[in-house]
């Protein structure tokens, strides 16, 4: 048995399906951003300056005074981990202060931190519909793979009903009867950008008597009033049972989370061995993390901000013939429709124009829609998606990628925005 | 259906069994470890002082200077996280430098770090063993939870052979024939504190031809002529063919890892969902985790002051007639072998005596082996021990648990240790 033969083989394999990835050896300057250092590299400490447009830091907290105090204080206070599971002795109370924090976002009885986001799914979902007698899991289509995970691991029956589709859900929601019943799907999707009929979800599983259980990792802190995500925005927050978020995007740092009733909150901390026996998150992240949900509690600005400047490039890269996918979120994602050219374009635009965005190949998206994916940030500039629209469309010719018609749409006017910064530039101009 | 209904039954079930769990609201002292600040009630601010007995920050380097030092630096730099999975800009390089130096330190071509050492188990025994064909996972009785739960993600067959008994893994390997086997096991158990026979083990997974997979996470940076741990220790790194860590015990920080062949990495970061699905860990905690295991790498002191603190407590709990169980580590359990009588001993510490251990119930033990587990740090002192004798044998007392026959064993000459603080105290005296 040549067990080497074996990894080097499987690594073989990735390579002729042009799955293999190369993680960009980045580093990010706190008070620079989008602006990095890149060593291409790995055996030489050679670095060049690119700027990033694909991280999900989203709004830049990770980057934020409060933020970066509050880690700094805490690492002085508590010092640098939580020393154990939060059974042994690793319950700090940064943590629950974090957990208040949180609960309170979301008007919910109480929350639960994680280590990631991937875990808090896997524990959560496998938690509750495992605890509950005969459950069918009602999974939309498109969910990302952590909660597949939890579906999974719950060992319960699970039905797919097509993406965002209603009548679907309906469909199995009758037929499913009167036996428990949990329905889980994410309020954003992050690879296409678009929003789920949160509203219709909610109606349909009070109608047939379901739990909810919703995903806004790429929401929580981004949308509603106080950065409750989509289910605070369309006043739905109180009718899902389960809201999961992370704190690695929106509120940048580390960890996920669910907020819930006091009893589900109870039995997932109870019984989910994937929290049970993990280490707490740090002192340092929990109290940077809760800095981060406070301030966006008080704060639009950086919403506001965040909004404008993805709409203002996904209308730059249309009116310069891009193909951008359209939705309603954040989210700019251009397709290419192809593994490789995507890795050729990515390739490019960091080696030639200093811009980072990594292609997004399958698995994380299906074959055939690989793409660019595209994360404007408050720190964006409209000098920045002036570069971006020229570097793109050099790297669209050079590999001869397709254009579309381009799109030269009024902006709509920016009433909330006072930002001088974010006027409309003429960015057709520069994308020739 | 009432899922309320479901969850508060759960919950009723839990304290029916005496399972339910209190997490105590700990407030660590980075500089006055192990003393810290517990919140009894969570609806009030008031605290009272308390001496933490049962952290695994083992070598307490969650408070090093050097560690909070990075920690703080790597803040204000790079800010509070990573931004995006390992793939999508979230490779900093604060974590590429600290896989350098977890690769370095046994001695393997490459490392690979993980949100948890949960997670770490998790996709590496699972993705290994996976790609593997027809893999017969072999596994050792006492495997911790996440290898058990990595080997059933697997999918592969598995056989259980009893705890460190080398006649029947043996067995298990001849019969198993000349198909892929992978050995799974941990180098020190951390609840009853033995130590597997890591050369023994070696030995026949080399006369089979099995890989090796060890979990080290209670030993890394605590043995080993550099941190290395049990098999460094005992000479066997390079023969391993898996090691795992934990950043979040003896590195004082969070975080998993593994280290191996470059071939074995590059298959776990490719083929894992738990890895790939997930935000990096922030460069604050992989650059302080960097400098804890910089900094064991070259100092011996803290180990050697662990090891002795150890050794003194289980000496000065033994001569005052508790029931330590005997082990070769730095594990100090104190059997009760009650869940009830665990729990109240647990409680008459903390109120009475300011005394914080937590009881180790069920699952995390066999029920009938509850347990108190106390884990002596370089931070106690002399005077932190007396302390715990005196409380434990009131508890004892007060509870009538069972002494066992006081053994007055002259201590092992402290050769190695020059730390005057050291010095045996007469600890007999204290316990009566």
């Amino acid at each position: 048995m040549d067990y080497r033969g074996f990894f080097d083989r499987s690594i073989e394999r990735l390579k002729a399906e042009r799955r293999y990835r190369v993680f960009a050896d980045l580093e990010r300057d706190a008070v620079r951003f989008p602006r990095a250092l890149w060593r291409p590299d790995p055996k030489s400490d050679e670095t060049s300056e690119v700027v990033i447009w694909c991280s999900n830091d989203y709004l830049t907290m990770g980057g934020h005074p409060d933020v970066i105090g509050a880690v700094c204080n805490a690492a002085q206070r508590h010092g640098a981990g939580a020393g154990g599971t939060r059974n042994i002795s690793g319950t700090h109370h940064p943590i629950v202060d974090l957990e208040a924090e949180l609960a309170d976002l979301h008007h919910k009885d109480a929350a639960l931190a994680f280590t990631s986001g991937w875990v808090s799914n896997l524990a959560a979902i496998s938690t509750i519909a495992g605890l509950l007698p005969n459950c069918l899991i009602l999974s939309d289509a498109l969910n990302h793979n952590s909660m597949i995970e939890g579906v999974r691991r719950s060992g319960c029956e699970r039905q797919i009903w097509r993406h965002n589709d209603m009548a679907h859900l309906e469909e199995l929601l009758i037929a499913a009867g009167d036996r428990a019943k949990l329905v889980v799907f994410e309020s954003l999707y992050s690879m296409d950008g678009d929003i789920a009929p949160v509203k219709d979800i909610v109606r349909l599983a009070k109608k047939y008597n379901a739990m909810t259980y919703v995903d806004e990792v790429h929401a929580v802190g981004m949308y509603g009033e106080r950065g409750g995500g989509i289910c605070e925005r369309e006043g739905v927050m109180a009718d899902i049972d389960v809201i999961e978020g992370t704190l690695a995007k929106g509120f940048g740092t580390l960890g996920g989370y669910i907020a819930a009733d006091a009893a589900i909150i109870d039995a997932v901390r109870s019984y989910a061995p994937s929290f049970i026996f993990t280490t707490a998150l740090p002192p340092t992240v929990a109290a940077g993390a809760a800095a981060a949900v406070r301030h966006l509690k008080k704060s639009g600005e950086e919403r506001a901000r965040h909004q404008r400047m993805a709409m203002l490039t996904k209308h730059a890269l249309k009116a310069a013939g891009l193909p951008v996918m359209d939705n309603p979120s954040h989210i700019v994602p251009v397709m290419v429709g192809d593994a490789e050219q995507c890795k050729a374009a990515s390739d490019l635009l960091l080696e030639r124009h200093g811009i980072y965005i990594q292609p997004i190949n399958y698995p994380t998206v299906a074959i055939g829609t690989e793409r660019l994916r595209i994360t404007p940030t408050p720190r964006h500039t409209e000098a920045h998606v002036a570069e971006l629209v020229e570097a793109l469309v050099d790297v669209w010719k050079a590999l001869g990628l397709k254009f579309v018609e381009a799109q030269i749409v009024p902006l709509r006017p920016a009433a909330k925005v006072e930002d001088p910064r974010c006027t409309y530039p003429d960015m057709k101009r520069a994308a020739e």
